[in-house]
């Protein structure tokens, strides 16, 4: 039997690529550090259970396609207090913002389709593009220069007669970049000139650590056509099993085509709906614990990997990843030997090799992710082991 | 902003066509009967219900992207008891029954492929395989053959070079159709020579009345790279807002490709599933009990509609479906009548008109959907009100 061509161009996941060498290792007696995927280790508040609990209904009904609409109010409500109004029709739910992306490239794609999306990149939009019969078109950047991709010229040279999109993370996943402003301002700017499609993927948008706040793309005016916000409650509430996530535009002709999509597929999980609409009740102060915890590991991870020999990292602005070249032949093959003959006191670490993150041949081999989703203390043994085991890796033939 | 080709090609819900009409009559004080969607009002067995309120965690994380191993268990153990043995990867739970369907058409079909389905046929299909780029190819039935499809010359005669599978739901939404086990052995054995994916939806597997058991396309030896099932909790515990379905095959090459999807989207929702998993120990007078009321109110269906001048419909065997022919002129227009013009005591009926169940043009115009999902009451009064409105509708220009 056939399988489609776009399936075949789709990859597995790159975080899970070492996770048998991880179960092999977890047999001999090891113990893992995991600085390879992003699920945040902070408490989900507790308004969420508290919500599912107090659902009282006898039969578990299927939910209004579009969403329910106390939680799209709370999400209007939301983006009211960052300034940006949203009509009810102008925010439909989906299932994490996974869905949303898939929702939308089904939606904007056609065979040949490209999107311009910077590159190290988030590596499931490969997936949702290519499923979609797309591909993407790399902006290629480099830790040397702080993994900076806003730069108009080298987007323009990549604008053709198939571009479709511009996307991106913002905060970043997986380098932490955070948009300027005034960068955010000439994105708006060349989608607008190019009639694309500026597609902001801002799940982290509550974590950045200093400067001025996130701007969204939502923020822009002029470009309300172009913009679509992708969210979800599954960072920013530490949420992530919920699978709860939004897609949001006020270019109606394409909502209408999304709604196509959210019909299709009846509705969302109707309890995690309630539950995550109770989240929005969560206060700011939440949110300032938790950035500040997590700007504390970005500091760790930094300074740690700053007294590492021949590590190139600069400081991240915003998210919980940070993207850093190591003194490694190769992150793949480091990683391998980490889990297969490394151990300090029985101990190792995990993290996500770089090449992954990157649609262009041959990038990123030495570059590594890691997720600073771990408590302090672990965080900083982690960090620990992960310079030894590049002193070791490098030793090993000398 | 160009819009893709494939999702222009798709359908907004003909089940939710007639809802501005709907909300207008309810603001004029009419009382609706719903036969036209399929949320049943059998209560949710409360052991779902229980298994969240016991949740303790603090984190809301992830589930593993193929699903949560209890719940993979607790399907292998279902499967086990109708004589089909499956293995832990020869399942991948998804979001729904629907997303199994969207995942695997974007597994299976290219620019122009071609899906066999009898029509009429879930409308959702059409999304599914439009959107993957693909074409529904209708193997046409009609009222006055009560919608039996099984023939293999007329099967036959549909297969070319870019046919990929051939799906159907069964027991049949909207016709309430059962395959018995001859007519599946056909089927499969067609699927086998032509070398084609045999794609069986069986969502309504528990619900079928009378005659010999439902067949499930898994207990057909021989077939096993061909054969598909798409299996859902939403109405075999009438726990539609879980969005909780399954995919299954021991097609390893496949399923290898279904994980990329899997993985891309991360996990379903954690909760859910664990709930889920609760449901399988529900013990089988549940289902006997569930059975037999539906049974009830399809015999009720049948009797009112044998009982109005001009109606074909011939008996269901299985679902929660029947489809019938109106001696109307158009369901449409009648159905919109029905919303704007009609009232009996204040009250009228939504069915779903038979034109969105065809691929080909111009059929089912005359026929509809019905959704007994009632009580039998308001089944009985809703039947009443049909009848009613048939013959005041064809007496308006007498």
């Amino acid at each position: 039997m056939k399988l489609s061509d776009k399936v075949q161009l789709c990859n597995l996941s790159p975080m899970r690529k070492f996770h048998p060498y991880a179960v092999d290792a977890v047999k001999r007696g090891r113990k893992i550090y995991h600085l390879n995927i992003g699920q945040p280790d902070i408490e989900t508040p507790p308004a969420f259970f508290n919500a599912i609990r107090n659902f009282e209904q006898d039969v578990l009904e299927y939910a209004p396609s579009p969403g329910i609409p106390k939680l799209i109010h709370e999400i209007q409500k939301y983006y009211a207090n960052i300034g940006i109004d949203y009509q009810q029709d102008e925010i439909l739910i989906t299932t994490g913002g996974s869905e949303a992306l898939q929702m939308l490239m089904l939606s904007i794609l056609d065979n040949g389709s490209e999107v311009i999306i910077p590159e190290p990149f988030y590596p499931n939009y490969n997936t949702f593009v290519r499923s979609a019969g797309g591909v993407i078109c790399p902006l290629t950047t480099t830790p040397e220069e702080g993994y900076h991709y806003a730069d108009r010229e080298k987007i323009e040279a990549l604008i053709n007669e198939n571009t479709r999109a511009i996307m991106f993370t913002n905060p970043g996943n997986p380098t932490g970049a955070v948009l300027t402003h005034d960068e955010l301002r000439m994105l708006a700017d060349i989608a607008k000139e190019h009639d694309l499609y500026l597609i902001g993927d801002e799940v982290y948008r509550e974590f950045v650590y200093g400067g001025e706040p996130l701007m969204s793309i939502g923020q822009i005016a002029g470009i309300e056509d172009n913009a679509i916000i992708i969210d979800s409650v599954s960072k920013r509430f530490s949420a992530c099993g919920a699978r709860i996530g939004t897609i949001i535009s006020k270019n109606k002709a394409l909502m209408q085509q999304l709604l196509k999509f959210c019909q299709a597929r009846l509705s969302v999980a109707t309890l995690d709906q309630i539950a995550s609409a109770a989240l929005y009740s969560v206060d700011g102060s939440y949110f300032d614990a938790v950035r500040e915890e997590y700007k504390l590991r970005r500091d760790t991870c930094v300074k740690k990997l700053h007294d590492i020999p021949g590590v190139v990292c600069s400081e991240p602005k915003g998210a919980f990843y940070l993207m850093a070249k190591l003194p490694v032949d190769s992150a793949d093959n480091f990683q391998k030997w980490l889990l297969t003959d490394f151990e300090d006191n029985g101990e190792t670490v995990m993290f996500a090799p770089g090449d992954g993150f990157y649609a262009t041949p041959g990038k990123g081999s030495n570059e590594i992710r890691i997720a600073y989703v771990l408590k302090q203390e672990k965080l900083e043994r982690a960090m620990d082991l992960l310079a030894l085991g590049i002193k070791a890796y490098n030793a090993r033939n000398n």
